[in-house]
């Protein structure tokens, strides 16, 4: 069996990475370890930056998106007993974020991959890669397939990066001390918005997925098991962070959905070696509260396509040798991002009184200088 | 013998504050443990924000300040093999900075006051603060005087602040891992802005004092002993870390001054009790980064001269029962951008890899980003 472009895994970035290629005449076969319903409900990011909106519009599978999601101006930022807005619409005009789940995209991506009559291979078994130096070829369940390139998409866990020879990637990393709680839960949203919430007990996230679920997260300790959170202790806890500010109630109900995330940062440099080039989580990982590893996946694809085209329909591998590069500061700044926003917004428990009065006076600047805010608000809906 | 205002200190703080209440009519002391020749060559700060000039130019000793200072209208971030100049000018237009030593606004106080027939003693000895519920006094070198008020501006290691009852401040600091070597050199400046400079080696920051005066600082270990740093290595040096430019090179020469100043932040609150207040350094210190210590103490200076005249002229104690809380915000903003300047341009022995590209990303930003550069900018010619 024989394509030009060997993805492995069909999260949002092998699909999308699949379904670009295809627009471009690019074939390609997508194989995935785990299966079609399981990829579709598995519950992860929810806000996706501007250009990842065009991009997946642009790709002709936006249309639900499009009607389903929420557009977002602003968000919140409460700390203090009082709430701040960072006003998107202020600070960087006619840029957003839509709050669209990251499972809703796949579903969107694999629908259209499969009318395309495109390959993806669900619940493959033995993944493994091979030749890439020279002729790459992808082995599973007694198959093999042979193809110009590889592309990793299989996210942290997976085989991509770990077949790299050891030496190649110089590793980049950090461990949180904390994690993340996070619920789905059959209520309508207590506010328009998405509050991030800063108290004494921790980080709180108020978000949605539609007018009529709720999403949130609580910062909690790194060993934290989803056992010792049954649902009162979730709600109570909530309320007692978001519900910081006078008059704000949180709407309570049903929690269909528990799980807890680590937080911690990883990158891998570079992100290609020989015929192989990783994409999204495969490369590099971020804490959630800058909401940047999907939108992180895409733009890594973006400039995957345009360097495989390019290499596909001219011969030319100066993008694809430059991927790597022109991915990083991307890569980085939302590295950086990320742990700014978690800084700005976690408890420390190693934290001096000092280091608490330093965050809480970055709070008050950034809640009251444009030039801040809008460093906050520009990363947040994503730079160019 | 009997005054309105107590000032312990005779630093620019103390001098300032006797000046500007003089312009007021009312009545000060002020008390220096060291002698005029000392306190009128202490080299210190040199960066005055514009509210600093402002404060000086009105209070009319800003004659020499004007003649001699060295407007600066950007500064250069130095870093990667590349200089970036964060332009004042486009950033925050109408807002600059003033390069004049602090010795020289200490003289240029200390003749304005006595010129004016002010009462400044120097060295007197065995200052002692009485009586700060009630009646206060102070007592010297076997005399007393009484007053109305106390400022405590005496500096970190001053008498005031630790004459506070116990278990009434609270405090908070951080001791950073690392000090500074500074060094005033009969040169030429090598450029006309000051570069604050971070290399692997460490951070470095070239400025001057005049047209053949030049201060560098450079990042070294938190117990460097002047001694082990004779001129020959200092200029190596700060050639490794400030020659890290193509076509920059440095302009060497006499050092006639070195010192070590440790790196160090400290805050006590409240900034008052009873009929005591703290200005400048006795209540708080910033690490020298930001160049934020001499315009802080001018700021305090600024509020307690108004709640001062407010008490003397109207009776009112309204804005005296606030100093402390007006003086705050400024306060810990500036703690803030100083730990920020820090932390964004000195090696910390202790980071990992990941620190290290996380603090080189947020480099590129702050050099690429309006916003970014805009919220150092604001901060470094000081926020209204």
């Amino acid at each position: 069996m024989r394509t030009q472009v060997g993805i492995i895994g069909a999260g949002p970035a092998g699909l999308l990475l699949s379904h670009l290629l295809h627009l471009r005449g690019i074939s390609s076969v997508v194989l995935e370890k785990r299966s079609r319903d399981h990829v579709e409900r598995r519950v992860r990011a929810g806000v996706l930056e501007q250009g990842t909106v065009d991009t997946l519009v642009e790709a002709g599978v936006g249309e639900r998106l499009r009607r389903e999601g929420l557009p977002h101006h602003g968000i919140e930022l409460r700390y203090g007993g009082a709430g701040h807005r960072i006003a998107f619409e202020k600070l960087v005009p006619g840029r957003s974020i839509t709050v669209y789940g990251q499972q809703e995209v796949v579903k969107d991506l694999v629908a259209a991959r499969l009318d395309a009559g495109g390959d993806v291979r669900f619940e493959v078994e033995d993944v493994a890669v091979h030749g890439l130096e020279s002729e790459p070829y992808l082995t599973f369940g007694g198959e093999r397939l042979d193809c110009d390139v590889i592309a990793g998409c299989d996210g942290f866990h997976g085989v991509s990066r770990p077949s790299i020879p050891e030496g190649v990637l110089s590793v980049f990393e950090r461990e949180y001390p904390f994690a993340w709680l996070g619920i789905l839960a059959k209520v309508a949203p207590s506010s328009d918005e998405l509050i991030y919430t800063r108290t004494d007990r921790g980080f709180a996230l108020h978000s949605m997925r539609s007018p009529t679920v709720s999403r949130f997260y609580l910062q909690v300790p790194a060993d934290a098991r989803v056992e010792d959170w049954p649902d009162e202790r979730i709600w109570a806890e909530l309320r007692a962070r978001l519900e910081s500010v006078p008059g704000f109630t949180l709407t309570t109900g049903e929690i269909t959905e528990k799980g807890v995330t680590p937080m911690r940062a990883f990158v891998a440099e570079p992100m290609q070696y020989g015929r192989l080039y990783l994409a999204g989580d495969a490369a590099h990982i971020v804490p959630p509260t800058g909401a940047k590893g999907l939108n992180l996946a895409v733009a890594d694809v973006r400039v995957l396509t345009e360097a495989l085209a390019a290499y596909f329909e001219r011969g030319s591998t100066e993008l694809l040798d430059g991927y790597s590069e022109a991915c990083l500061r991307r890569v980085w700044r939302a590295q950086h991002f990320s742990w700014w926003m978690t800084t700005l917004l976690h408890t420390f428990e190693d934290d001096d009184p000092y280091g608490r009065r330093l965050q809480l006076s970055y709070l008050d600047y950034v809640t009251s200088s444009e030039a801040a805010a809008t460093t906050l608000a520009e990363n947040y809906v994503g730079l160019p």
